[in-house]
């Protein structure tokens, strides 16, 4: 064999994208990509929606099957979860899921996109029957199988983060009595504090019942099945326990390999998308990224960012050049009618950060006032003091708040300041927004703040 | 006296804008607002919605009304109008529209705000009773009360711009037989023709009839009232005809007192808003701005830009500092579902600015496929050759389509080439966007065609 061979250990975005350009921009090269699990590329992020019946097939998640790879000349291989890497050979060694023996196979360019794995509480009974968490697909095709099946009537969800509250979502829609346990004082911490309180009011207004402040401390079972959750305050039962408390990159293989990993847990890669091993990339989950704010380190496992850095590793194994510009960790969702964003750093985070600040905080509607339906959003933004930087925006409101974000990512990634940005050439009309969009207040709101006004 | 006396002509938008920001600024200014009409401070953008029923009541499009003014020390005067300006001698003649009588004013500083007008056709019957335009709040008062009033059953709209547009769609909600009649191969030229050509047919798709590519050669009438709309295809019978085909700036006052106008036919200003005139100050419709891609004198009529002058005039009026960056243009509206946006230059412009462009378009969802009631967005965006900066942006399509406009607005602003925006860090979540959003695929595209691929 004269090809180069790359291999791609991990069938998702960040795996196959990584394939799927490095293929493009050189179609000699003899491309394998393993996945342990039963399907490739498709939207994790799409799994709550399943589970909450608003697609009707699992398949409508998936972007491209192994046979639609196996079509651009990719040999996309499910069911086969690689078990080690030889760094110094270039060989992995790879389970035959459905055969139950092992192969190893010979690479000239390795990439490893592993993902993230969930976060499991060390707690008794957290290993027990009846918990589901959301990972990969699989796992959504069982919880939604399940409710299908089971038609449980109540749920307790675990963690209150992006998973936690579009779980609770698909499961209020799907009718069951669903109660949200989270440990911290608000749920989504990704937010601060008090635009986290508004997200915590939307969840309940959902028909959630929420408890705040309550780490749980086990999970009871019977017949060896978990069927309710114990905090210190109360004990739950439920038909349906979800838990969602966070995702690490999973790194136990690149590290065995020894692969450097960054201080966050994820491997270490430079801006092309290279480790600091020889002929082995890494993009997704499972890497640490740089903060285009703060300039450190950071783990941020987002679609977005796994399809952004996959795509760039594949440019660059392919022979072209591309860098990976660094995250802000722009993220959206919803409960109900209700649209949450953020991007760049919030205070916890500027603070960490070293960085002083002020914040803009501005509540108004999502159109003009006198305009039907016009809903409210509030927009809180922070500024370097005194430099007037922007260092992150987050947003929650109504209908057509949440992509308001975009707006304020793009103008923190270009570096803009809030007194430049205050006066910027935004769209306005009244089915739209008020004349002056609240991004803009808010950005002015900072300036005065700024300036001690 | 000797408090320092401001005179502003003109109680809309910019005029009170700047008005109201002085007074906050200098609380000891004496401040005077002629306004020629009966409404200071109303949203003008607001009318179609008004004259569509979707408000109730017209009291609800303004923001300030003379009293409110009074409160914070503004002597804001309806049906005053300002018939000239002595620059020399600082003062102002105004006639008493209730009383019929003339007054002369002196100022210390005057702020020139007097709006744009519509622009009206040089046609047989174009002055008949009948005849509606939109343009200050009495228009919209008027033509509302018209409708309610005589219940036409038909219409004709000449002119397919923002204006034509909205009052089309405003009619066919209150259920008259709409035709537009523009004179253009599309409606609203402010799109290049492909973008434009989505919009054309969403104007058939929401109910009215257009007829394209049809100068209007005159109207009809009987007993004196306009009853129908001639081209040279055909004649259009309606009970009721509006026409909006474009404004032009208010100057006749300014250039009769010497105050000079630019090329586009708008007063000159400087970044601060000041005239060539000591002591002259404008803002609004009425001016004249620079172009922030192009660096070229535009008019710009928009309620966005007209706030935005107002209110930093007013800042330097009070003696503080703050420089009017530029325009880029960026406007929004929607016909039925359809939502259109643009920002920066078209093909048309770019090539007038003498600027050498790639296209990059893209036609994508609004959510994730999979996702319900994803809708179609398609964007063309200008990228200069071979420098990749961006020039402007074109949006139409359905929920959530409209306002992505100003994530271009705000790269566009910030100077930003299609090369770097193509990996921003952009929000994603199934309801809101694919993960690769359209913005990002048509910035790509762009990247593609600088290449040459």
């Amino acid at each position: 064999m004269t090809r180069e061979r790359v291999i791609v250990i991990g069938g998702d975005a960040a795996g196959m994208s990584a394939a799927s350009q490095a293929k493009r921009q050189r179609p000699d090269l003899d491309i394998v990509a393993f996945e342990r699990g039963g399907h490739t590329s498709y939207s994790a992020c799409g799994m709550p929606y399943y589970v909450g019946a608003l697609i009707d097939e699992a398949d409508e998640l998936i972007a491209r099957t192994p046979d639609g790879f196996r079509k651009q000349g990719i040999d996309a291989r499910i069911f086969h979860e690689v078990i080690a890497i030889d760094t110094r050979n270039r060989t992995v060694t790879v389970r035959r899921l459905q055969h139950g023996d092992t192969i190893t196979e010979p690479y000239d360019q390795l990439v490893i996109a592993t993902g993230a794995t969930p976060v499991t509480p060390n707690l008794p009974g957290a290993d027990a029957a009846g918990i589901f968490t959301l990972s990969i697909l699989q796992d959504g095709i069982t919880l939604r199988e399940t409710v299908d099946r089971e038609r449980p009537k109540s749920a307790v969800v675990v963690g209150g983060g992006y998973i936690g509250l579009e779980v609770a979502e698909a499961l209020v829609i799907r009718g069951l009595d669903v109660t949200m346990i989270e440990a911290l004082p608000e749920v989504l911490n990704i937010l601060d504090p008090d635009m986290a309180a508004l997200v915590s009011q939307a969840t309940r207004d959902f028909g959630v019942h929420l408890f705040l402040n309550e780490p749980v401390i086990g999970f009871e079972t019977r017949n060896g099945r978990a069927v309710a959750v114990t905090t210190a305050n109360r004990t739950v039962e439920a038909d349906l326990i979800v838990v969602g408390i966070g995702v690490r990159p999973n790194t136990a293989l690149a590290a065995a390999a020894g692969v450097p990993l960054g201080v966050t847990g994820g491997i270490k890669v430079d801006r092309r998308m290279r480790t600091e091993v020889d002929g082995v990339w890494a993009a997704g989950d499972c890497v640490e990224s740089t903060h285009l704010v703060s300039g450190q380190p950071v783990h941020v496992a987002l679609g977005t960012v796994a399809n952004k850095q996959g795509r760039i590793l594949g440019i660059n194994l392919g022979g072209g050049y591309q860098e990976f510009p660094g995250v802000l960790g722009t993220a959206i969702t919803k409960i109900g009618e209700v649209e949450i964003a953020r991007t760049g750093l919030n205070e916890r985070e500027a603070q960490k950060a070293g960085l002083a600040y002020v914040v803009g905080k501005v509540s108004g509607t999502s159109r003009a006032g006198y305009y039907p339906h016009a809903g409210m959003i509030t927009i809180k933004v922070l500024a370097e003091n005194p430099s007037g930087r922007m260092l992150g925006a987050q947003i929650v409101g109504t209908e057509g708040a949440g992509k308001r974000i975009d707006t304020f990512a793009t103008a923190i990634q270009a570096r803009l300041t809030v007194d430049e940005f205050q006066y910027y050439d935004l769209s306005y009309a009244p089915p739209f927004s008020p004349v002056w969009d609240t991004p803009l207040i808010a950005a002015r709101k900072a300036v005065e703040a700024l300036r001690g006004r």
